[in-house]
């Protein structure tokens, strides 16, 4: 009688990838990304005094430039969804003072790129927006200081940690009639929050890797698919070790994504010994995306992805008191029609 | 040729505010809204060891109780949307681990509510979700202490201070299919960022009133409305100065607010010495618009009103690198059909 509801939305309208835009650090890259981005930083400080403004600085950046890659203006533009790890999402809220665009800030840590698109998707599909951005970002030095340390500390990271990524990433949604674009948003399973007890900070892959298999197992229970529908399974951040991790949880329950399988954050640096178990951070996959995996779409290279972004949604105040740490993971189904 | 673009959207399918749930401190329930409160607490640490816990407790409390209150089960919610003034929106994102629920978190300061419900309604309208919560609150001494001073300090507040307020609340929203309910979303007008270069962190409603100006005024000119089309325009948490400063920029620009404006800030104390300019915080115009006004709204002693939540977009580190105070304000319609 309990039938398990669907947590799988659908848009029939197909809301196009009209244009993308990302930017990245020199550490960023110097890995896969490096010759997608739009623009590949010297300097991580992108001109200015702070990390927190830097990261500003590449939302505004990505945002302005997903406008130009698809000649928009700003007042084409109905709406802006955003977020980033910053406290009350500073770098999303401060960018998006400089668009007299209406903002819709969220919150959903490293899954926020695929909140945003979900929001911004849904948005166009309800007739609310004609064009919308979704963007997302994040900055290694900014989140370092706030999550954990002091820089000037140096302090030493344990093997199973995760380098967060310093680059943004802007998607540009428009309605079908707005953009020549075949690549679209088709459907999305929204996340349930998931905690499995982890309360180890430095491993937010294993924290993390329960979440993107119950947000993936609901979206082919759902849709009665199975991974080889899709060119790529992509999850955000969970590392070389949470990817293994999501690769046995699925298992178990019958799914197989050892053909098709990837992470942005194991995939997003040449593997050298500092980066221990890959990228992280909000930027992580919102730059593989906007970058490398929206390139390879457009060309037609996939005909199919499912873009799983995951979030860890802890605080320096909650791990404080003791608590664990709930993760979420949404899935957005882009295609090329 | 540049026409204003329209930052108004349209809810023809009158997604239906079901039910509706709140929970308040013992300083709040002194005033207009304790008859109203569906929890009035004696304490405001609610059974918890910590702020932060009590205040996602009040979060669990009213999304349990807005289901129970429209006769749903936790098995029939699609969808909760919510966030909160915290770091990371924890209130939000470890009230909904407890929820085998879709969550979307956001984040919009003290708009919170006005954005919960835009999303939530959207989600509904796009035909997305069929049953959907959209909850915020706040806690005086978790956000006091995350904010501004540790509570032991005692500080002196200065006179344009507003007191966070400690409550929650929750509104579910139902396709109209799903209940009996007249009391329906029909329209909200999207706010855009707006900065007037305010510093003062202790002057919100001075920052905030300018947002409200614009997202009002943007409302009223996409719907060729005016005040009087509505019982009541009320704002979120301007406060008494924030709320005279709102009614002298719009008398400025046409639109006479003194007859019909009331601010959820100015009106939830009993005023004594100690608010000043009365209350603020998530919770504030969550705790009044899920009490006292939908009471009045369901008892058809109002047909209308347009319900602009404003939010300041600041943190600690953006005040501390010299970063004045931007804001925004959604503004949400809710009528009785």
């Amino acid at each position: 009688m309990n039938k398990t509801k669907s947590q799988t939305i659908y848009f029939p309208s197909a809301p196009r990838v009209a244009a993308t835009a990302s930017v990245a650090g020199p550490k960023e890259c110097a890995g896969i990304v490096g010759k997608y981005v739009d623009l590949a930083l010297d300097d991580d400080m992108f001109g200015e005094e702070t990390y927190e403004k830097a990261e500003c600085k590449m939302f505004r950046y990505v945002v302005e430039k997903a406008l130009e890659n698809g000649n928009l203006q700003e007042k084409d533009l109905d709406l802006l969804v955003s977020g980033d790890l910053l406290n009350q999402i500073i770098s999303a809220s401060f960018a998006a003072r400089d668009y007299p665009v209406p903002f819709l800030g969220v919150y959903g840590a490293c899954s926020t790129m695929a909140e945003s698109l979900i929001i911004a998707a849904t948005m166009i599909q309800a007739g609310h927006a004609d064009n919308a951005v979704a963007a997302t970002g994040s900055h290694f030095s900014s989140a370092e200081r706030q999550y954990r340390y002091p820089l000037e500390l140096g302090t030493t990271r344990p093997p199973q940690a995760q380098w967060t990524v310093t680059g943004a990433g802007a998607t540009l949604l428009c309605k079908a009639e707005n953009t020549k674009s075949r690549v679209c948003v088709s459907s999305a399973t929204l996340g349930k929050v998931v905690d499995y007890g982890i309360t180890d900070v430095n491993n937010m892959g294993a924290a993390m890797a329960p979440a993107a298999c119950d947000t993936i197992l609901a979206h082919f229970r759902d849709t009665g698919r199975d991974p080889s529908y899709y060119d790529l399974v992509v999850t955000g951040d969970l590392g070389a070790l949470g990817s293994r991790i999501l690769k046995d949880l699925t298992w178990e329950k019958g799914i197989d994504l050892h053909e098709n399988h990837v992470d942005c954050g194991e995939i997003i640096y040449k593997v050298i010994e500092d980066e221990f178990q890959g990228g992280s951070g909000a930027g992580c996959s919102a730059v593989v995306l906007n970058s490398y995996l929206m390139d390879k779409l457009k060309k037609r290279e996939f005909s199919r992805i499912l873009f799983a972004a995951t979030g860890a949604l802890l605080s320096t105040v909650s791990s404080g008191q003791g608590e664990s740490i709930p993760c979420i993971c949404h899935a957005v189904e882009i295609e090329v029609l």
